[in-house]
């Protein structure tokens, strides 16, 4: 059973709204925990690039419902082999990001876990009704677009696993991660797109439906057409691809291709959204944001058009997690 | 270094409050996260009990701000040891607690743990500005009073591991929990004291400062105090505590004192509240609720006073948890 299917059996009867936020009124909330070996590895996870990305992923969620973020709350379980140093510079991530997207930190609590680190934020945040942005609102013929570029995080974390493992191999080896900058600092310090969110604000757009991905376009790009109950055809050759994503690519295996890190990796936290086509002139001029398809009629599938005018019916099948 | 102390030194700059709830104007918000062989073992800890307690605990700590509560985002991490029927089981739970309480789930998110389950709870309630009740609000002469008895869920949690290493040393053993059904329910399945919540509301009492006992009544005492900036004096006679918790507690040792329970037992999930002495009659006269002693002024401790007339100085000492 999957876990999409699953979630579903357990929180029937729950009302659970299944959007990246559960919507109050005006105010929008999420939960994220981050578990120590399932969601992070300490042995590549600075625990200040940690306190800063599980703040960032939660002001993602509220992005992603086109809100503004306020507060949080931060717990953390921590078993004793954590020195008091070692979470001072968990605190120190998380104040940088709460100053840089002003979050104010009303709460949380610290308890003891056997068994590793786990991470848990609550962030909360606000959006005019009129602005609030579901998964659920593309129409046929609406553009669908893009923030920043995909993949990058993946490869990122590619880069630190196989530095990992020939350490493992070798202890004196000393991890060599020149060049390699822009895709770590994707994956260790995501930004949340609240500057894009501001973009969208000031020209007077208002997504049709938005969420963030989290775990590849793929994903997300599904999420979208089975709350909408539509498809999507996006182009292959209209996917943003640093060129950094490419090379760690090629440097990884030749059958490691960057279109499927850009549409099975996770962790990217950028923004898909779709537009109404006459919103099309504000978008086109507007930097960080690609236009990458169109939605399709109920029924149709979703798929990626290759510059060879094939047609590839798209699955969510994220990359696995560390230990699945 | 103390855990109060660790906390205060990490979150120093964050502006926490370091009360029952974050409040956001008239929201009140608070975040538990309960994590397998430190919070909950799982030997004796039926999954549907766990659902009910995770979301009873945080409901009680919107009750202890004086509040209602309305949503709550629930979120597990959990090993692949877990079957989809436990997990059914852990909901089911949940859904009965969330339909006594009047509370909506709102969302959360299934993820994985490689080591065990982690439940995370956040709920989220409301309080008019003018009954919002905080842990700083004593002024002296108020009379100090709680709900319930104390001390019993920890007589229950006595129980269970006496059984458990009973069994441990010999599995064909049948625990025999016979006679032992109140304290154990205090235990597996707190209630939040809503009802105590709407008396309070009904009589138009509105407390100085209240909190919920979690840690045992002299835990809640010292935070009402060091909040307040008092001491306070209670009488060992006036605390309430149940037969069955006094019996359990003559079973075990002739050490083990019920008041040390009262005192130092974690879990009672009671109010404890001060009031202004002109509420006394009406406080009196309301059921489920006990005066316990008065707040003394700035530079006092806080001490319990035993029928002999000895004044013992309180120490915040909960009993240590499962692995501690």
């Amino acid at each position: 059973m999957g876990k999409v299917a699953l979630i579903e059996r357990l929180t029937n009867g729950l009302g659970c709204q299944g959007d990246d936020c559960a919507v109050i009124g005006t105010t929008v909330v999420n939960t994220q925990t981050l578990v120590e070996g399932v969601d992070f590895d300490m042995m590549y996870t600075p625990l200040k690039h940690l306190g800063y990305k599980a703040l960032a992923i939660a002001i993602s969620n509220i992005a992603a419902m086109n809100g503004s973020p306020r507060q949080a709350l931060v717990s953390i379980a921590v078993s004793n082999r954590y020195s008091v140093e070692a979470l001072d510079e968990f605190y120190a991530g998380l104040r940088i990001c709460s100053d840089r997207y002003g979050v104010q930190i009303v709460g949380g609590e610290t308890s003891t876990s056997r068994a590793g680190m786990v991470v848990t934020v609550t962030a909360i945040g606000e959006v005019k009704k009129e602005r609030l942005t579901w998964r659920h609102g593309a129409k046929h013929n609406d553009l669908i677009c893009c923030s920043g570029d995909l993949g990058s995080a993946y490869a990122g974390l590619l880069v630190l696993e196989r530095e990992k493992v020939t350490y493992q191999a070798n202890p004196n080896f000393q991890p060599d991660l020149d060049g390699y900058d822009y895709v770590l600092e994707r994956f260790l310090k995501p930004e949340p797109r609240m500057d894009i969110i501001k973009k969208l604000a000031d020209s007077n757009v208002v997504p049709t439906a938005m969420t963030d991905i989290s775990r590849g376009l793929a994903d997300s790009l599904l999420h979208i057409c089975r709350a909408s109950r539509c498809g999507c055809e996006v182009y292959e050759e209209r996917l943003p691809i640093d060129y950094q994503t490419s090379r760690v690519c090629s440097e990884m295996s030749k059958n490691m291709l960057p279109v499927s890190c850009a549409l099975n990796g996770g962790e990217d936290y950028e923004l898909l959204f779709t537009v109404v086509q006459s919103d099309y002139d504000k978008i086109k001029t507007m930097d960080g944001i690609h236009i990458i398809g169109y939605i399709t009629e109920e029924g149709m599938p979703a798929v990626m058009v290759t510059p060879q005018n094939t047609t590839i019916t798209l699955r969510a099948q994220a990359f696995q997690g560390l230990d699945e």
